[in-house]
């Protein structure tokens, strides 16, 4: 790391600000500068004595170079509109929807050999005979069964890189040239990308650390034929496709991807999906493909003494930085965009990197910085929500965007960030290296794992989806609590079993999706060895559908271990005799709001008198414990992020671990306040989560301490003997 | 029919209340006299001028003889409770939870070749060398698999009739003898019935009609250790069982049926099911057998010069009365509990007998007849509830039951009973055998069909379930609305289409149940059908979670047709963007009450612009229209019973048959009131459905005439021309 200065704080400026910027630079400690979508650092700027950071594209923004190679543009398989026969003839335009100026059909390639027309009434592959393609018209015409539905999956080529498409449609850019998104995978595209990157290198001396926005391929984003977005999918491998990608999957792994393995009923492998077998191994190889491409261009970042740094988004599929592969690619850093405790963590928690910077909110654009607002509430948030999970694992740097021109002028915000700035390297200071208090360790399991750490439930990247906030407050509890946090697989379980130090086990999702299990769980060997782990004294959290798949008289298979199941209808005849509240019950002893499931789950039920009920309204179970051998099984119905909610968690999982006394251990009286401790430095913290002024009584598993707490304080303190 | 004097009026009685019975008969017209639970008739009012119906027990209250066949005891199939194996041996106590006074093990018959042992985990049946009895503490204890469940399927003898248990212990009859059933199908048994009937028609010349309550096997209800309900199921087939029948079974049907086809994960088959061919196939044979038994115990009523009535409950298990086989029994009434519109059509319905009967509530009990309280609203709610069934198709006698002497002590009762008895006999003599205009047919569909006419949801008798009412306020809207109903099975449909009468087929239930259809929807031929119908002008109203089954990219498998689906979390990555309501759509057009789906369902979208979304709230679409082709496809979040629902349904029906304008024949302005017209006579009816007065405005189609009707009021005029 060649560190100018200290600082741990990155700053965004623009060409000609060059005296604010140094005033800035001063107030907020910042020892990097950064240009941004829109901005550019000009000459003076970079000579001072900062890092320097600059953008820089891969895989597009070289239009001369891509506009001679169309045949090497990366490519998508989509699916048609879904078209009823209502005879024996069927037509599908099957670009009808999509965006002709992002997508064009892939002629090039036999349609026959690649593409597929299906038959989704039965989910039958149509026989290549029975269709015929009009290329003209962008038409198939189908010999159908009448009323059946069908679909046609193609391969077309990307013409626009889906991240400039969107800025140039919103900010109405006009005639400027679309940018052509390229395949490295091809050779003459892999030439390019390298010997641009060691001219690049050679341009810019001034730049210290090449922030790749990203590598090679961009998560999928389809846009409709009214400019608008189509499908995003953060994690979408929609972009990595193409007939060479295929080509050689077939070769290494013996056997042919269909068409359908990457189109999956228009479902493209979300990752809401269970993944297939296919699809695991398509992923894989990508990753495999990306890092060791990413790993040329990094090393030829460090040939010419600079750091290399990866932005977490926009072309980053492939290289997940909790995969298998990341760590071969040799970054030096990652940053990423932080809106709250759980995007924190995913940043800060990612290995095999020198440092990581998490970039804050807000952005310093007209949105929020425009006369009559006050940016500093915004930024409050932001840092307060943030802040709980620093104290977890904090990022190494911090950082901002967009036009420094504009927060300039809001001249509180300024005096907030400095405030903000130096209670960062006071935090990173006390706590960097040291391993922070945890009561427990909690193990969330879903068919991700630790590849999708902190990544559950996410479909566009930190928007708010009715179907997900339920269960994203989870991870946001966890995400500032003094607990470790794992993230296992189905397949970890069945490979390697339940790791020792596990306290408790949280499976949260709706029904059949990735996040509950689906299928998973008819595999004898899972649920075995979880009830065994239980029954031993393991703590089993489920939250939603958890362990939900229809079979043998449950739809909860571990039903046994949680005590509630689900009532689908099949058991209405079975008298439900079990509905009292234990309305004094640890889980629930100090809360004092209604509660809260989110969207919460309908229909569930006791399955007998054993069962600790904690929640019961509607005629349904939406809380309950219920002991299992030596250890718990524990049901919520949702648990959207709240402090109430956080508290309930974190009773939740103290019970279900076997030792709610222990929740004494750095505890908090005021859930709206957390602790967190650092006994290897005899110090801890006490934080006001909330930018009103807080007291709290704080326990260090003995004594209690009375804090009186300002908007948003963190107090260090050290405890009395 | 044997008539002493017309009425249509069936009145209970009891010894020594001769003066009050005649002053009562008098008043309400009653031309027959019963006995009821508790009460006898004594032989001066066997001698009044009334028909006498004397209930008679076929299968029980015979101990003398039942205790020196005990190995004539009905049988069921119970499965033990679901037990985790923690180790490698595993004990159940498969008893457990079961009430010793009803059932006890069957060791007659060699429990390894009747019983089964299953684990629940894999769904596999336990080798019988891999599992031990214990007879002395009914124990089996098995070589398990560590942390799998199993369970324990075995046949026990019935010592206790249902009924009588129930009223046993309800009314704490102490020492009473327990009434033993029997089975009729060992030859003991049924020697025993048909001779025992033959004396007791000799014994008891008054009697004029055998009111048998009912034949032989008991609706399913087994209670459990704590003497309270366990499991109800009113269509349970549970006590049909016996070893004679399962070998006869596989005799004629060349296949055995394995304890799991009757035990069935412990859902016992339960009507929510979709049935599996196995239990298809041993309905049907019970079905044969119990109405070529019933057929010759009715001949012997019929050979006595008396009637055959039978009463729809209890022992009503294989006389279905919309089965294959009910006509063969030649019954000549059946007499049913009225508790709404739903089971008036239920009985009111029933083809093969001379006539049917309802027997009314309040029922003559201290529940209801106290001092302090009024029994006259229950009864007008009852029979304005029942009245507009009656108004499409009427039961041919109506009748009460209980304590007359209690009734006698509420003059105002009296009257208002005297009221609805001239009331009935006006609509019977107006509308007998009449066909009542009818705007549209419509065509419920499930897996039930013909054979569960009117009876959908239901789990105990006219008991309310949650998961229930949202789709059950279809069938009562449905059963005095002006349109024809009738009830279709899938495999109708897939035999011999659909019928060229009907005009709106309704899909209605919770996913995966056989209400729903679940798997059924995978039928390309059903799916097919349906699209082709609708598209040639059809109409689909789809309720709940209708043709749900996930597969092809598809919850709701006829999307297309509905235009609607669920987002089950796989296709959140696909923008959304139809969620504009059409406020003034016909559909709601005249709705001033806030909108109630009852239970309503979540995560509803619409596909895509053509969708006609009626009523759009919390993210979600509660209702909905989509053209296909020349028909319709509606959607219905729910429709509990309600005036205003009934409206909203009404106008669905039309809107999804293409031809609003039709609305209008016969059309009441004020939701509250109804009209019928009967186009035969010439006459028609405008109804007050509530116990307040009420204002309306009727069109006859063209012309509109105002009517202010009293409270409950039903006014007959006829067409101005």
């Amino acid at each position: 790391m060649i560190a100018k200065r200290t600082g741990r704080v990155t700053l965004p400026s623009e060409a000609h600000f060059l005296a604010e910027t140094k005033e800035i630079m001063e107030r907020w400690g910042a020892d990097a500068l950064r240009d941004s979508d829109g901005t550019k650092l000009d000459d003076e700027l970079k000579a001072l004595d900062a890092k320097i950071y600059t953008t820089y594209f891969v895989a597009r923004g070289h239009n001369a170079f891509a506009k001679e190679h169309m045949e090497e543009c990366q490519q998508l398989y989509l699916m048609s509109k879904r078209c009823t026969a209502v005879g024996e003839w069927l037509k599908i335009c099957f670009m009808d929807g999509y965006f002709q100026e992002q997508v064009i059909p892939d002629y090039l390639h036999a349609p026959k050999r690649w593409w597929e027309v299906m038959d989704r009434t039965t989910g039958d592959v149509v026989p290549t005979d029975a269709w015929a393609l009009d290329m003209r018209r962008h038409l198939v015409t189908i010999k159908a069964e009448p009323f059946h539905e069908y679909t046609v999956s193609f391969l077309v080529y990307a013409i626009w890189d889906p991240t400039q498409m969107y800025n140039h449609i919103t900010n109405d850019w006009g005639d400027r040239p679309h940018e052509i998104p390229f395949d490295v995978r091809q050779d003459c595209s892999w030439r390019f990308a390298k010997e641009y990157l060691v001219q690049w290198l050679k341009d810019n001396p001034s730049t210290d650390v090449v922030r790749f926005t990203t590598f090679f391929y961009h998560f999928t984003l389809v846009f409709n034929d009214r400019k608008k977005e189509k499908f995003v999918d953060w994690f979408g491998y929609g972009a990595t496709v193409s007939v060479r990608a295929l080509e050689e999957f077939e070769q290494e792994y013996g056997y042919a991807l269909r068409p359908e393995d990457i189109v999956d009923n228009g479902y493209y492998n979300s990752t809401f999906r269970v993944p297939s077998k296919h699809y695991l191994d398509y992923m894989d190889f990508v990753q495999r493909f990306v890092a060791k491409k990413a790993k040329e261009l990094v090393a030829l970042v460090h040939e010419a003494g600079r750091e290399a740094m990866m932005f977490l988004g926009d072309n980053w599929i492939g290289t997940e930085p909790y995969g298998k592969y990341f760590g071969e690619i040799g970054l030096d850093a990652v940053v990423g965009s932080v809106g709250g405790g759980v995007s924190l963590r995913l940043i800060s928690e990612i290995p095999h990197v020198k440092y990581t910077e998490g970039r804050f909110l807000p952005y310093f654009f007209p949105d929020t910085f425009y006369e009559g607002n006050d940016p500093v509430p915004e930024a409050m948030k932001d840092w307060i929500t943030a802040r709980r999970a620093i104290m977890r694992k904090p990022v190494d740097r911090i950082g901002y965007g967009g036009y420094l021109s504009l927060a300039y002028k809001f001249p509180a915000f300024v005096d907030y960030i400095a405030k903000v700035t130096d209670e960062f390297r006071l935090i990173y200071e006390n706590i960097r290296g040291i391993r922070p208090y945890s009561g427990l360790k909690v193990a969330v399991l879903n068919s991700w794992g630790a590849l999708r750490s902190w990544q559950p439930y996410m479909v566009a990247h930190e928007l708010r989806y009715k179907q997900c906030y339920s269960y994203m407050g989870i991870l946001e509890s966890l995400s500032g609590m003094a607990v470790d946090v794992t993230f296992l697989s189905f397949r970890d379980i069945r490979e390697n079993g339940i790791p020792g130090d596990v306290d408790v086990i949280i499976n949260a999702g709706d029904a059949m999706t990735a996040f509950s299990g689906g299928e998973e769980w008819l595999d004898e060997k899972l649920v075995s060895a979880i009830r065994e782990w239980v029954y031993q004294g393991g703590g089993f959290l489920g939250v939603g559908e958890p362990t939900a798949c229809h079979a043998n008289g449950r739809f909860f298979q571990l039903a046994d271990v949680l005590g509630v199941d689900k009532e689908l209808g099949f058991t209405l005849s079975t008298d439900k005799y079990f509905t009292e509240m234990q309305t004094s019950h640890f889980i629930r002893s100090d809360r004092t709001e209604p509660f809260d499931f989110g969207e919460s789950m309908r229909n569930i039920y006791a399955l007998d008198e054993t069962v600790e009920i904690i929640e019961y309204s509607n005629d349904e179970v939406h809380a309950a414990a219920h002991p299992y051998g030596n250890g718990y099984g524990v049901y919520l119905a949702g648990l959207p992020y709240s402090f109430a909610n956080t508290r309930l968690l974190l009773r939740t999982l103290y019970y279900a671990a076997h030792r709610p006394e222990n929740i004494r251990q750095w505890f908090s009286s005021n859930p709206a306040c957390e602790v967190h401790a650092y006994p290897d430095t005899g110090k801890y913290a006490v934080l006001n989560n909330t930018p009103q002024p807080q007291d709290t009584r704080v326990c260090d598993g003995e004594k209690w301490v009375e804090y009186h707490l300002r908007e948003g304080e963190i107090i260090w303190d050290i405890p009395v003997a």
